[in-house]
């Protein structure tokens, strides 16, 4: 066993603390990664204050891992000491399952298992990447391409894979109309990542404040959405809208959007049911749709695209220290447009 | 102007009486139908008793309609007297919008004209099918095949492309495994069509009551959703779920039945808001979408596909005087599987 640094919740309501956690022995396929980036996800926060589900305390969060590999199992092949890697939301899934075998262990009919809160094989619950190291299995490890600098690729291993799965799945590219719904870190991914697949992108946000950045990201239009006369302007208009707020939205409003056999795809998600009109469905012919992360071979494919294409999310690089101030911030939308833990701050 | 007999809706509460109508003259591109049979849908239940919004009273209804051509306008090409031939729900569109440029003017984005309650270009109010004779654009009159009996072919106009639509878009075959959800008028011709598709269908209704009928039409597995069971042994297994049902269903139990990539396409449409439970999307990245009848070119290519595979809806004959105590039956769903109002008996 490995005890190493940490940040961790004491339980849902106090602020997160150092602390020390420990990393189990390397098994014959695992990977130690020395953690120099992390990023700070939405999700941490609604799961470390338990508004998903109750979780075990203390826990340490964070799925947006990049890091180097410092010593591997007797039988690792992916990836060797010195390599710059990375991890994501997921760190294993049964590997049986009909999902699994295609490829989609993001969707593992047995619950893939999560990179913090979730329980590992071996019974313990899984803790995340604010940590000066983890071990993860090979097979739930990405190679972070040279030309992504390390702390810009970490919000690229959830609000990368997140917002370029579905983008992919339908087809955003030329000819496509794609609207991106909130600018925050999920958001403006998604703008940069449909314009670089070629697609025409409009930006729906609350209020213009982000307005300069949304078109500097590449978008060709940005309303708001707090003005009605937006819904009515851009009916029947879009392919495909990325919805990325997880707060309730007026469905009918929004369906309204899409053309013919358009689909709306949340990626953010509301813990209340949405109330969706059916009758906004049947014209057009439109679709309603969730998409979750991304297989690891897709999101490998995300950061040689991102590198490639010179992709990388803006963001924000704090220490260790200004992690409950970065939460507070988070809450507020008060962030451009993505929190970076620098680990260094944590040895 | 042409005096028929019809029935009609007096008030949204009073029963349907006999009594007469008025149709147009016949412009160049007109037909005119003696019509034969008319089928009864529960939209028309709906339409005649404003539960989907103000109509002008009297009101005739129906849009399952079969007849023979008996005159034609001047410049009339498509269909010649003596023609067997169809009307569903549909008989304007714009011609103008995008959709109706691509061949969909069901989706018309100005709204299509409907049989029945909407405003026609003469600004008159459309009236239906119950009736002796209709006056219909060519472009909006179908072709009924010599292999499916008339009264037989009515229902196809609405419960027949109602459900072929969907089931063609999402692409029910050989492989594929399809739930439909209810087993009434729309219900009994999914299952038919998608059988004759080649896909393995499964029929999901309240009680196992209909289950010899579900398999003689060709299902292979039939249970009941009154079951909690049949939630659990069914999770992750249709690539796609036809929801005839028009009241409000469990969401998330329905949505868990999809495997990944599945669809649950409703084509009945509760007056309420459904509550979507966005985490049932997430799992398998599974979508909700809606589907509203289907095109005139689609109509056409159904009516050849069921003549071709020997189709046909079950159908209970009934005459002009029965039609007040069909509809108590039909919203008691006593009904095998559709109502069809033979004319001779108004004239």
């Amino acid at each position: 066993m490995l005890t190493v640094n940490a940040i961790a919740a004491p339980s849902a309501t106090e602020p997160l603390v150092r602390t020390t956690i420990e990393r189990r022995d390397l098994g014959p396929r695992d990977i130690l990664i020395e953690i120099r980036y992390a990023g700070i996800c939405h999700s941490d926060i609604h799961t470390v204050r338990g508004e998903w589900g109750e979780v075990a305390y203390p826990l340490t969060v964070g799925h947006e891992i990049v890091g180097s590999v410092t010593e591997v199992g007797s039988e690792v092949s992916r990836h060797a000491v010195g390599d710059r890697v990375g991890v994501g939301c997921m760190v294993n899934s049964c590997r049986e399952c009909p999902n699994c075998r295609a490829g989609q262990e993001q969707y593992c009919e047995n619950g893939n298992t999560g990179t913090y809160a979730s329980v590992d094989r071996d019974g313990t619950t899984t803790q995340g990447g604010y940590s000066t190291h983890v071990v993860v299995d090979e097979d739930f490890v990405l190679r972070v391409p040279e030309a992504i600098p390390y702390e810009a690729a970490a919000p690229l291993l959830c609000a990368g894979i997140t917002t370029y799965s579905p983008l992919a799945h339908w087809n955003a590219g030329p000819g496509k109309k794609v609207a991106v719904v909130g600018m925050g870190g999920l958001g403006h991914m998604a703008v940069k990542i449909a314009v670089a697949m070629g697609a025409e992108v409009t930006v729906l946000s609350q209020t213009l404040g982000k307005k300069d950045d949304g078109l500097a990201f590449g978008a060709e239009n940005y309303h708001a959405t707090r003005d009605a006369a937006t819904f009515e302007a851009l009916k029947n208009t879009f392919d495909l809208i990325i919805n990325t707020v997880s707060a309730p939205i007026d469905m009918a409003a929004y369906l309204g959007l899409l053309r013919l056999d358009g689909t709306l795809v949340s990626v953010g998600a509301p813990p209340e049911p949405l109330a969706v009109p059916v009758f906004a469905l049947f014209g057009n012919r439109r679709s309603f749709a969730g998409s979750g992360i991304g297989s690891i071979g897709e999101t490998q494919e995300m950061l040689d695209f991102c590198a490639e294409r010179g992709i990388a999310p803006e963001v924000e690089l704090i220490t260790a220290d200004q992690v409950n101030e970065a939460y507070e911030r988070v809450l507020k939308s008060d962030v451009r447009y993505r929190f970076v833990i620098d680990i260094d701050s944590l040895r």
